[in-house]
């Protein structure tokens, strides 16, 4: 599992360590709650850095898979997973693709995009720019408290369900034991902040900055939709509830209320970006499916083995922060408020 | 306003009057709901069309503003509209930005976008796929009846917001027109089904098909949220509940439940493509509202005069068709299943 | 013929007299060498400039044709002519494609490529950089003196062969008057100069400076071969006669000799850019050619009769200079040495 | 150094012994013309390639570094060399660049464009489409003799300077290693064909195949100039001697002379593909030169120490070979000639 990463000013400060600290937070410390694959990943740099600083050439990261067992997924080849890629993914290819767990269309890939979301997030923080992803709802448990940034800061990878609210995080466990007891799984809610990112960042109509997130947000695995600030309630609000006042303070044009999520007309407007986005359950289940065999054409019967999350939603976390952090990196430096070479070190 | 397709294959028959009944679905009949402007748009292809087919080069579509009384914006050009972009935009073009009726950033885009959709939605129809989309609720009035494909084909344009429910599209009229009368503005929800896809169309990760049908979806002003199939409601489902079962039927692979909205992987399933879309009130609103004046840096009210549709949803509804359309034209010919030349007629 | 430029930063002071002068440089002033065509061209901005500033929004720039008599080519639709796109461009659009005056193929895109042009000459001007094209051969008539920039300023347009050595330019007029009246045609090479480009512009491998300035200047029709600094010349060279040796000069790193043409390792290196462009002779020839008829696919002759100029080398000189000056601007602006607005007027 | 290549068809039969033969054709088996570095290369297949057959997903391919001494870097890295891209460099990444051997600016780079070459030539194979570059010339020294395909297939590999003229090339390896002995080094010219091209693959102005087809080659380190057909020769010739007259032969339409180098418009014209290539001298010499010190900013003097190639031509043959059946295959991919899936094996 790979990734580059081309477009990175030269002078950053990167090295394989920092890659760590990210690929460990996908992996939740409680066990109960995740497959039984070791999963221990660690990143090498193959170019693009020198002496401790990006040169400006892509960034070639790898992590090597430290444990693969193909013969999991010989069996069920043609039988293809209800609520998963496998069947239009053997269309698309001709049947030549990699079917041992989804290949790329496994949630693995999540891996290499953390990769990336690193190098993004290091560019950020230079500017102070943060990006903080968190669970709200595991199946029917979710929190509906309001965070402090402080609490988001301090908690979010706390609790093995990446819940900020601690006593609800218990809950959520607990509801993943039980769905992984009965061979079923869970989805879930994450949400997302970004802060202190500047306004006038963005391009209106085909590169929009809420555009971009999305897309970036959708190349995580099992996310079935997004949105922005009060997102889909906004349709139950009139303008005058919905629209955020604008004032003075301390100098700076700031919002009253916060209901855009921080993005008007595809633009950030200067407030904390918000979003909030769907994952589906883990569609690989050990519980008996109806599905076809794609090789006799005729109606067939599933039940997966092998090592499957019974919920995604931890590992999304760092998923999305990563592909928020590379796609708002992405804009700042197009808008060229990140210059191509960083100097001051 | 006009717009530049590039990449639509040669031999389809295309003309000024497709455009037309694309442009008069923008404008509902219903003069008490929209503005009062008399924008009775016409197109002219100014190239890539030569006796009556595309010729393979890039299509230019124009339509020309039969009314603009720019004098309706200038008095507000340092009161940024709440809601709206002109804080951002100001800030992104410092200040150098058409800010009448907010520019490339008003909601008069969906013009061009319509435009695009028009021969994408043309090119669709020769390999009989049919892009329908229409309105299910308007602030508080919604409806929850499922239509069936014919019900959406016949009313989606029936009533004057777009709604398939007649009776239910009657309260939404009346929900705006009391908006309107109150100084106010409603938002609402559009629904996107598309038909007949073939499965295996999309590309994993990066390159999506619903990564970039959201994309395209937030190029229309005022969207705010974007979800496939059951979308968020599948944070709260089993995976067996929201795994779609395969099964053969007349030899060809379907689902019986239609969780996933046609798309698996960031692929077509090759089952109905199921979108809903989340629209924000208008934010120009005669109600008074605080806001800055960004030349004195003071707080400041403002209360927006001049011609503004209280609720954008209905013309929301033929810019998203549009947008939906682009996509799936987009990924079919990059795809390779629809070819560069259209050779039967 | 139209144009969308977009990625203009805002704050650009921008009109359609601007446009004029380069356009009205396309058409030498001496009837003689050019085709019978009445072609003044005027060009109108259709978006993207408001109150004379950039927007920061696409500029649409058009320029209507005054004169089309189609009749001219309906006759020779079936036979293509020797050296001209016909036959190549009816396989690519399977026969759709505009035939009339070779549509998009024609000669006449040079106005399009020279709008285009015109505003990236007007961006590189606020940085002093300045794009200078001119003729030094036409046929075998070829000028080898070697001109100091203030000629180049000076005469690149006062012979209407763009030649700068005034005497040869006037042998050059003699040649094409004759060509023309043998009912053929002549080609040329074109000399292209960019000064004050700072060093370090460009990106390694697959977006060099000098492989987008090529790429760009194929784009002009007729264009066989690219060459920089020396060019092909090289190839005899050893290292010691071909190096550039570097020395301090007023405190800025320059080069003795400029063999390198101003590019090295795909990167401005600070010093002119120098480029050399074959213009081959216009393929549309009074003289009957041999060809085939596409129709009944049998052997056919072919003399092309209607207004073709003996020779498009004149023509070409400004649009050379527009291709370079279009690269050279897209690479400082993503290199972020151009920034996204304008702010001192 | 790797590579990654998006887009390749599934289906293609591809492993690590197909890069072998290409990247031993890199290294001439006569070790007196090239540097004392031992660069046995071996490839390795990251990704994209399943049961001996590509996946349609990424194809990752690298080759490790066997052998590197930094330490012949370290003395002259303020020390820009004249003719090499190490000051441009230096300003572009503001001093971060990896300058060990000119990092991604070195001839070594070509190792990367093979390895994509190699998977965009068995692709073409599969259509009967060859690629085939071979030295004419080397310093002073150049064969006139036109190659018979056959000739050139049988013999460009056979000779340590890939002259496919056997007797020439033995004068050329006299002449480089004569450069050698005097700390000096020579260019060269090479020439590349691609047979079997369809016609009307393509596109006219910015996708343009000459276009695209230059860009890739300006890729390859120390080019200079590129032409196509009779290339700058055209400026000298009528119309009626340059166009290339059309005739009917087995019921295919080709052209009775071969001036146009298979490019018409932008597009392949079905005849063979030819370009013409000017490499410059290897800038890395023994001879003393005058340079200037980038830390002190005074003039200075430099003996490149080290292991470097007196003449590159012979590694810029493979190298261009690859650059131009990538663009072929790109544009054939591109144009829906080669289909998403290669289905027959």
């Amino acid at each position: 599992m790979g990734v580059v990463v081309d477009g990175c000013p030269s002078g950053l400060p990167l090295s394989e360590a920092d890659f760590q600290e990210e690929l460990d937070r996908r992996i939740p410390a409680e066990p109960k709650i995740v497959s039984a694959r070791i999963e221990k990943d660690s990143a090498k740099i193959l170019s693009g850095v020198f002496n401790g600083y990006t040169t400006g050439a892509p960034i070639a990261v790898m992590v090597e898979n430290k444990e693969t067992k193909s013969s999991d997924y010989e069996g069920i080849k043609d039988l293809p997973r209800p609520g998963h890629s496998d069947y239009p993914a053997r269309i698309r290819y001709g049947g030549f693709n990699d079917y041992r767990g989804g290949g790329r269309f496994s949630g693995r890939v999540t891996v290499a995009i953390i990769l990336a979301g690193t190098i993004a997030k290091k560019l950020l923080g230079r500017y102070n720019i943060d990006v903080l992803a968190y669970t709200t709802a595991i199946g029917k448990v979710k929190t509906d408290k309001a965070f402090s940034t402080a609490e988001i800061r301090k908690n979010r990878y706390a609790a093995a369900t990446r819940c900020p609210d601690l006593e609800c995080a218990q809950k959520m466990e607990e509801a993943i034991v039980a769905a992984k007891r009965s061979d079923n799984s869970l989805g879930g809610i994450v949400e997302c902040i970004a802060l202190n990112m500047p306004p006038g960042v963005g391009d209106p109509l085909f590169d929009t900055l809420d555009g971009d997130l999305s897309k970036a947000i959708f190349a995580v695995p099992a996310v079935k939709g997004v949105e922005f600030g009060v997102g889909f309630k906004t349709a139950a609000l009139m303008g005058s509830e919905n629209n955020d006042a604008f004032l003075m303070k301390g100098g700076k044009v700031v919002t009253v209320t916060e209901n855009a999520g921080g993005i008007l007309g595809g633009l950030s407007s200067g407030m904390p970006v918000v979003i909030r986005v769907a994952i589906k359950p883990t569609p690989s289940i050990g519980k008996a499916q109806k599905t076809v065999n794609l090789s006799s054409m005729k109606d067939a019967e599933l039940s997966v083995k092998g090592r499957h999350d019974p919920c995604v939603v931890p590992k999304a976390v760092p998923a999305i922060e990563a592909a928020v952090a590379m796609t708002l990196a992405d804009h700042l430096i197009r808008g060229g408020i990140i210059p191509k070479i960083l100097r001051e070190h």
